[in-house]
């Protein structure tokens, strides 16, 4: 016997930030009966069952009586984890769309590849003048560590591995993956980062990982390497990544990612000449993928089945 | 019945700016029984049965009455295909290495990206301290178009469509290769270039296409495009992209390779603004992946086989 036809949901798109009119454009394409209310204008709470979310500020879901699960536009939800933020009853789905991972993994390839191949000593080579083929081994001989082994991390890390680099994966925990030679834990970090040349910081940020990139860390890898922080500025030492570039054991960085953004206008790495500072940009949600993969994890409730890509509340993401 | 053992073979290494010593060493790897001379001190001239060369100079190898084959260290063969630099009754073999081809890609793959991801706007926002998103489109929605569908040209291409892109290529004569759009001949060229928003040339040079990277080709191509040029120097106008990088309708171009080399110190290419000057370095040859590559074509040679990626010296490639 088949199931009485479920009311058309209503969603509640709170994103600050962020223009509306492509995801309102890409819900309607991906969901044509979707009934989609634009924050603030919501209407009556009580007709709101689902809700997408970006920097939402405490209390708004809170007043929303129907509530049944909460969407995040992005793949770390540190900002909106709080009980204050998104109730704690309700599920928590995490953005895992194939456009964010493309696009995470196209900014750690790109950067991954600048510093292999020796591109800021090449531009400093230009401003010179100066005709010299400079050493650059092959990809294979390269050892990249990629932090963090969730589906951000282990999609940038079996690119980097297609790409014929020589990578490594460190996690809270244990995992396998082919083609990667995988450690973990407080006590598999230091084998993980002594061959390390490229460290790319895919970490979720937790208590346990809060300032994991600081100095005993840097001092652990072989000196001249590189950081690329695309995970959460938290995750960073500010101080210590300035000393390192100064002692050279850093040799340069890329951050996506700061402590406080937008990256107020006197903190030194606007200015520094070995660090690219990036507005949060290495992985734009994208609606065109997203906004289906949200009406996808919609219709799974809808039809009584399992939420994927849940927020674990204990663990932090 | 055994053939008799073929006498070990003797190879003269006649490169040209290059470091001898990695050769040497990865020909010995690769061939225990290879005796190797290299240029100048060739010894008994007779005795030479092959030649590794690169940048040689017209005469060197016309002294050798037993030279059987010559393999060249670089991938485009135009400086030394004329017939007093080898002479014209001996094979031309190109190189056509694994690590050769990976360079290029990796190259290609970071270049693209680049453009792709705005990262020249972004590092004028952060030179202003400005915190900014651009908007980049995902890969599916950017089109990039190789010029060359030669073994670089197809692998480049290859990657950058397992990358998202949307790739078409273009070559003198017609191609079908899977995931690209192909276009041919000068009656295809304006197709491929209407909506090439990346243009990458890795096209032999020839006759036929010296100058190819002009005026026209320019304007034939979306406003706001970019050049990467890992060919050589003899495909583009230099003057014409100059006007085009002045007028907006190319807003950025990568070259590893020029008409004169080294560049000049006093052209204007050195100081441009929106062009990265590199010193011929898109694809460096590996000695560790090369040299078994030319071991490997001297013992298809020594066993009466055909000789891989050899040179058509009609086509001049």
């Amino acid at each position: 016997m088949a199931a009485a036809p479920a009311r058309p949901p209503v969603l509640l798109w709170a994103c600050l930030d962020t223009p509306p009119e492509p995801w309102r454009a890409a819900f309607a394409a991906a969901m044509p009966e979707l009934e989609i209310r634009m924050w603030p204008q919501i209407g009556a709470a009580e007709d709101i069952t689902y809700a997408f979310v970006w920097k939402v500020a405490p209390g708004v879901l809170a007043g929303l009586p129907n509530l049944q699960a909460v969407f995040s536009l992005g793949a770390g939800v540190d900002r909106i984890i709080s009980p204050d933020v998104v109730p704690p009853h309700l599920p928590l789905v995490r953005m895992v769309d194939p456009g964010l991972k493309d696009g995470m993994s196209e900014f750690v390839l790109m950067q991954t590849l600048y510093y292999h191949r020796d591109m800021p000593a090449y531009a400093t080579q230009q401003a010179r003048r100066e005709w010299r083929e400079r050493d650059v081994p092959l990809a294979r001989h390269r050892t990249v560590g990629v932090m963090g082994l969730g589906e951000l991390g282990r999609t940038c890390a079996e690119k980097l591995a297609q790409m014929g680099f020589a990578v490594r994966g460190w996690a809270r925990s244990a995992h396998d993956i082919p083609g990667l030679t995988c450690f973990h834990g407080a006590e598999g970090l230091g084998a993980f980062l002594a061959e390390t040349e490229i460290l790319v910081c895919l970490l979720p940020l937790t208590p346990d990982n809060r300032g994991i990139l600081n100095a005993e860390t840097f001092s652990r890898m072989p000196r001249g390497g590189f950081l690329i922080n695309v995970a959460r500025g938290g995750h960073l030492v500010d101080g210590d990544l300035l000393a390192a570039l100064e002692s050279g054991q850093i040799a340069g960085a890329t951050l996506d990612v700061f402590q406080v953004e937008p990256l107020p206008a006197a903190h030194p790495f606007w200015s520094h000449p070995r660090i690219i500072v990036m507005p949060h940009a290495s992985a734009p949600t994208y609606p065109e993928t997203a906004a289906p993969t949200v009406i996808e994890g919609i219709r799974r409730h809808q039809a009584g089945l399992p939420l994927l890509n849940l927020v674990d509340r204990g663990a932090g993401y």
